[in-house]
């Protein structure tokens, strides 16, 4: 079976088959299925990094020097590059990628780039998927890089073990947009471009933020989102500030072993066993949301459910309301997963 | 029973139990249900006009104009005003729409704000059960008005028979943005401020764009969102452009009479059958999202699964893959519905 024949390969070394596998797990949920039943127990070795923060704050040039510092330490890495839906950016961070996949040693640095267009909850579920599978290839690092505009940065949360949120003096407004809950999912914020005017009073005005978010909570909304969370002071660690110069690599080093003290601060004090329950929790929520919309689209199919016509005209007629016609679509799905 | 009570109070014009009845809707998917099963058959009479723009298009001051018109012309109606999670524009539109309730009389216009903060998904399911309530309740014409931002503006093509999308000279990428796919929800463009400058370049631009996009295709996504319409003039339909000036009132009443020559076409040529249908489909979508949130909810909460604490030891141990724990947790949820 072509899974079983990737799986194989990849565990050979073979970096076709590893984008391959991906490309699968991406496209067919049943081949993540099948993917994960054969790598799940070769996963949890790679440590996972995310990279968030507003357009223009320098994330592709950050995660280059990364890359370059944790090449020349010699470590296996790999790059999962989240492309959001938004028109806004753009193919930008996708031709980022593309260059950088020539400058980096291949035995040593993956790079892979995700296109969220249109697929509202299904990126989270691929990437997870990605992660998984690169965990298994065997790399040290997965760095998952991803614009941060509201959801995309709390699934990178949902996903990695350490964030950084990435900032930059004189960007006006987009720090507002941070202030405003998304930046309470950060572990480390990384004020960028610090030789430019106004990175001391970034620093300054992050250290308030921190100051006056003492007593933010851990809140869900209906989907097991995170929408806002405990500042990790709470629970021992406050997040950090590290100023860098992604352009000259100045602060990077220093950074990155910050990155190294939040895992140990992790091991350290069991809170590394919260986030793994709680980013596997999250996986499967994903898992069941893609499943259930892989069943909805086949009841709503009148090819696939003769009774969708009739339930729909009814509607139109009055003698059936929305609600009675979902119960009708949510028998016909339970039989079909009961088959 | 409370509902059966609201319900009784309402159909004799008590426009305080119509309120009741919307926030039970909104926060009890049981409740909205009990309240669909009542009401149902007593609606669609009323025509729905969705309003959407970017921020600082106008929107606010335009559906105060079409609400004089409109008030002038002794119709009652209803305005569903949606209020974006984003902290982009927080509470302003609040703030008009509790401005406007005092400006008109109470017997014609019946004003509702929902707040979508953190409700993924069920904001769109709360809105279309208010617009239900509000048709029930004998209004003639109901604008759901919400600010063009992504899934907002679709969820509105997916609710309105007829949708203006409000554009303003001088706003730059705003335009960009909408140019990007979203525009092509529109039925009527309505370029505001027509007294600034570059009101009619933005016109000729319209223009252009709908003289290229006359190929785009009806696409959906794997959650049943349109993500591009085909254009209407493939089925005899080119979106008209209207000017406006939302301070003065002028093309307002013109605007208007656009609206109703659209109402009339989809009425002629059997495509307001199709709208309908599409409608329908899309708000059972979003039932069994939500009832399907609600069951997951339960399943994942370990007070009410005994089973969940064990099966995350299990993913954290490598025992268990989440494919399969999504296995059981599924299991769990159809066992629930079952009983």
């Amino acid at each position: 079976m072509e899974i079983d024949d990737l799986v194989t390969r990849m565990k050979q070394g073979d970096r076709r088959a590893v984008g391959r596998l991906i490309s699968l797990a991406e496209n067919d949920l049943a081949a993540a299925r099948g993917i994960s039943a054969r790598i799940f127990k070769d996963t949890g070795k790679a440590y996972i990094v995310g990279v968030t923060g507003a357009p223009g704050a320098g994330k592709s040039s950050l995660v280059n020097q990364l890359i370059q510092l944790l090449v020349n330490k010699g470590a296996r890495l790999g790059i999962v590059c989240v492309d959001p839906t938004s028109p806004f950016s753009g193919g930008a961070l996708l031709g980022d990628r593309i260059r950088m996949k020539e400058d980096y040693p291949p035995g040593q640095v993956f790079i892979r780039s995700m296109a969220s267009r249109g697929k509202l909850g299904g990126i989270a579920r691929a990437t997870k998927d990605t992660i998984s599978i690169l965990d298994a290839f065997g790399l040290d690092y997965i760095i998952v890089e991803t614009v941060g505009v509201g959801q995309n940065e709390i699934d990178i949360y949902n996903t990695a073990y350490t964030t950084l949120v990435l900032l930059a003096p004189g960007m006006g407004d987009e720090v507002q947009t941070f202030k405003a809950g998304i930046m309470e999912t950060s572990d480390i914020y990384v004020v960028n471009k610090m030789d430019h005017e106004g990175a001391d009073r970034l620093v300054s005005e992050i250290e308030s933020m921190l100051d006056l978010g003492e007593n933010t909570q851990l809140t869900h909304d209906d989907n097991h989102v995170i929408t806002a969370i405990k500042k990790s002071s709470v629970a021992g660690w406050r997040p950090s500030i590290k100023m860098t110069n992604s352009l000259t690599g100045e602060g990077v080093s220093d950074l990155w072993d910050e990155v190294l003290a939040h895992k140990a601060f992790l091991e350290t004090s069991g809170m590394l066993r919260q986030r793994l329950e709680h980013r596997f929790k999250n996986e499967i929520v994903e898992i069941l949301r893609a499943t259930f919309t892989y069943h909805l689209d086949e009841a709503l199919d009148p090819s696939k459910n003769a009774e969708v016509k009739s339930l729909l005209e009814a509607a139109i007629s009055r003698s059936k309301s929305p609600y009675d016609i979902s119960d009708s679509i949510g028998k016909f799905i339970i039989k079909k997963i009961r088959r």
